[in-house]
C-alpha cells in the first residue's frame, strides 16, 4: 500500500520531523520506505491519495476497560461510592455475550477515532482480545485479577488467561487490579510469573486519597513504597493514574524504571482531587503514557480529546501556560505510549516500524488554517477523533473516508 | 419545513422534556408546532428525516472574537505577556479583507459544529456582522472599543458602529473592551448610550489577577465594585471570564442582575489561575452562559467541547463529582446563553420560538448506546461538534448531512 503525496507527515521520529508532500510505502504490516517519488517507483501499489491528509502514527490508549463501553452515560454526576455501586451492579448483571458486545463497541469506537492500540484491563480476560482480534486493533490485553473477591494463588493466573491463541496484534499481560483489590501473596506471584513469561504488569496505583490512606494504615507504607518493599516494581510495570504520590515515591518509580499512564479526564470527572504530577515525573525521566480509562468514567475513548484535556489541565494546575506543550502531549499519546507498553515497533512513522498509521482530513474546517508549524498544535488543541479519515493497523486499512468499509 | 420522526427531541423547555418520535413543524423562521403525526397533517412540507437524529436547540457561544479565527495554532504554550505581544503584532499586520476572511472562517466553523448564535466582540465592528449575515448565523455583534489606544468620547461610539443595515439575525451591542482598556468617562458614556438605545453591553472583567490588582491600586476598588460605583452595572451587562471575584463582588453582580459568560478552556490554556466560581454564582441566581473565546486562545470554537471541559473543570476544582452536572451545563450553552444575550426567542424548542435547531447523527459510534435517559449525558460528556449533521438558523437549513450544501 502506498500513502501518496502526504500533505503533512508527522513522523514522531527522534527529530520530530514533519515532512510535506512525501509518500509512505507499506509492505505487508511494515513501513518500508518514506520519501518523495515513491509513487513513480511503485506505480502498481494500491494507493491512498493523501494530498488532503495529515498522516501520523496511530494513537496509543494506554489504559482502557473496553468491556464497559456500553456503560457510557449510564451513571454520571455522582459521588464516587454511589457511582461505583451502580456500575458494579450493572457489570455483574451482564452475561458473556453482552460483555463481548460492549468490548466490540469500545474497540470500534477506538479505531474510528484514530486509536490503533490499547492497553486494556478487564475480566473475563478473553473479551477485549476477542473483540480486538476480530476488528483488527492492536491490543495489550491484561486480564484483571481481584483476590479481594476470589482467593487466588499463583497457579490461578494461568486459569484466568485466555486459552485461545490470538494473532500477533494481540499480546498478553497481567492485570492485578490494585493493591486493595489483591493481596501480597498474589502480587508477589504475579511479579514472578511476569518475570518468567516476560509479560508486562498493569495495575491501578494511587488514584484516590482513600487508597493511599488505607495502604499506609495497613502496611505502614505509601502505595509505591509498599510495592517496592515486596519487590514488585520494575521497567515492565505500568501503573495507571498515579495521582496521589510523594516526591519520594516518584524517585522510587524513576529508579525502578516504572512506566505511568495518565488519565486526566477520568480523574477530573470522578473528582478524585489533585493532579498527576506530570512535570515532576518528566523531570525524573519517567515515561508517561496517556489513557482514557473506561467509557463509564470518561464517556469518550477519543484520544485527541484526552490530549487536549491533558495539555489544559497541567497549564491550569501549575498556573503556567508553558506546561505540557503540544509536542510533549503528542509524544505521550504516541512514542511514550509505545515505550510504556514495551512495544518498540509502533509510535512513530519510520522505515522498519509496524504500519499503525492514521490520516486526518485537512479539508475539515476546525483544522484551518493549515501550516507546517501549526500541525502539532492542531492535533492537540483543535482536532477531534472524528477528523480521522483513514486508519491503518498492522498494514490493514480499517477505516476509509471516515467509515468502516462495507465488507 | 418538517423535522420528521425525531428519534430524540431535547426541547430544553422549562420541564426539560425529552420527547421521542415526534415531528417539529417550522414555518418561515419559527417553530410552529411540536408533536406526533404532523407528517400526516402536513404531507407537502419539505421534510428532513430525523429517525436517526437527536434534535436540540442550537448552541449559543456567548463570547467570541471571530476575526481572530485565522490565528488558530499561531501561538501556543507561551506565557501570557509573550503570547499577547505575538498575537497583537499579527493582528495589526492584517488588512480588512484578511480580517473578514478570518471572521468568515470562524462563523463557518461555528455553524458546522452546531453553534447557531454567537456574541462577538471585535474591531472593526463590521467584520463579524458581515460574515455572519452572509453565512446566516445569528449574532450579537459588539464592536470593541479601546480608549487606551485612541481617545474616545460618547460621540465616537456611533462612528465605530457599522453603518450598513443587517438582517434581523444580527443585533448590535456595545463592546467596551475592559476596565483597563478604556477609561471612566467612556464607560459612563457607554452606559448612557446602551440605556438610550436599549443595547446590551459586553465587557471583559476579572480574567487575570493582574487586572484585579491594578484596578484596586488605581481606584481603591475591586473590578466589580468599581464598575458598580460608576453606575455601569445592570441586567443588560454581560461580563466575560469573571474568574477573580470575591463573594462581595458576586453579591453585587446578583443584585444588579448582571450576566456572566464562562470561558473555561481559554482560562485553562492561558493559565490565568483560579476557576470561575460557578457554584457560588448559581447559588446567587446569576445567569451564566458559556463561551469559547477566540481560536487564538482556545483553538476550537466547538461548544460541545466547551461544555465537556466546563463540567469536568468544576468537578475537579471542587473535588465533587456532583458539581456542574450535565443538565446544568447544557442549560448554560442553550437557555442561559439566550437569557444572557437578552434573546428571549431562542435557546429552546417550543412553539413560537425562532427556529435555531441542530441535529446530531445517532448512528455515530461515539454516541452509543442510545437511551432517552442518557441523551443529555451524551451531549455533554461524549459528543463532538462533528457529530452535528444538520444546522438550522432562523428557519434556514445551513448544514445538511454534515456538509455545507453546494449552492
Amino acid at each position: 500500500m502506498l500513502l501518496r503525496n502526504c500533505r503533512y507527515l508527522v513522523t514522531q521520529n527522534a527529530a520530530r520531523d514533519i515532512l510535506e508532500r512525501v509518500d509512505v510505502l507499506i509492505e505487508d504490516n511494515c513501513i518500508k520506505e518514506v520519501g518523495k517519488g515513491l509513487a513513480r517507483r511503485f506505480p502498481k501499489e494500491e494507493s491512498v491519495d493523501c494530498s488532503e491528509r495529515i498522516v501520523m502514527p496511530g494513537l496509543i490508549n494506554a489504559h482502557t476497560h473496553l468491556g464497559m463501553s456500553g456503560m457510557r452515560g449510564f451513571s454520571d454526576d455522582k459521588e464516587l461510592a454511589a457511582w461505583l455501586a451502580e456500575i458494579i451492579e450493572a457489570e455483574h448483571a451482564r452475561d458473556h455475550k453482552q460483555i463481548l458486545a460492549e468490548a466490540t463497541l469500545g474497540v470500534k469506537e477506538c479505531i474510528r477515532l484514530g486509536t490503533t492500540c490499547c492497553c486494556d484491563m478487564y475480566s473475563p480476560g478473553d473479551v477485549a482480545a476477542e473483540a480486538a482480534a476480530k476488528s483488527g486493533m492492536r491490543l495489550v490485553n491484561c486480564p484483571a485479577f481481584f483476590t479481594a473477591h476470589h482467593a487466588l494463588s499463583a497457579n490461578d493466573i494461568v486459569k484466568h488467561l485466555p486459552v485461545k491463541r490470538y494473532p500477533s496484534i494481540i499480546s498478553m499481560a497481567l492485570g492485578p487490579h490494585s493493591i486493595y483489590g489483591t493481596d501480597e501473596g498474589f502480587l508477589k506471584a504475579t511479579r514472578a510469573f511476569a518475570t518468567e513469561h516476560k509479560m508486562i504488569i498493569h495495575i491501578h496505583v494511587a488514584e484516590t486519597r482513600k487508597e493511599r490512606v488505607e495502604c499506609k494504615e495497613r502496611t505502614g507504607l505509601l502505595p509505591v513504597e509498599y510495592l517496592d518493599s515486596i519487590g514488585f516494581l520494575g521497567p515492565d510495570v505500568l501503573i495507571a493514574h498515579a495521582v496521589w504520590l510523594t516526591k519520594g515515591e516518584l524517585d522510587i518509580l524513576a529508579a525502578r524504571g516504572v512506566k505511568v499512564v495518565h488519565c486526566p479526564q477520568s480523574n477530573m470527572k470522578l473528582a478524585g482531587g489533585g493532579v498527576m504530577p506530570l512535570a515532576e515525573m518528566h523531570e525524573r525521566g519517567i515515561v508517561v503514557a496517556l489513557g482514557t480509562d473506561s467509557a463509564a468514567s470518561n464517556n469518550s475513548l477519543d484520544m485527541f480529546r484526552e490530549m487536549h484535556t491533558a495539555a489544559l489541565l497541567h497549564k491550569h494546575h501549575y498556573w503556567d501556560a508553558t506546561a505540557a506543550p503540544a509536542q510533549t502531549v503528542l509524544d505521550m499519546a504516541t512514542r511514550d505510549g509505545a515505550r510504556a507498553l514495551g512495544l518498540s515497533d509502533v509510535g512513530s512513522i519510520e522505515p522498519g516500524k509496524l504500519a499503525d498509521v492514521i490520516l486526518l482530513d485537512t479539508t475539515d474546517i476546525n483544522l484551518q488554517p493549515l501550516a507546517k508549524e501549526r500541525i502539532v498544535s492542531h492535533l492537540v488543541y483543535s482536532a477531534s477523533g472524528l477528523n480521522v479519515s483513514e486508519v491503518i493497523v498492522d498494514g490493514k486499512l480499517l477505516i476509509r473516508d471516515k467509515k468502516f468499509p462495507i465488507r
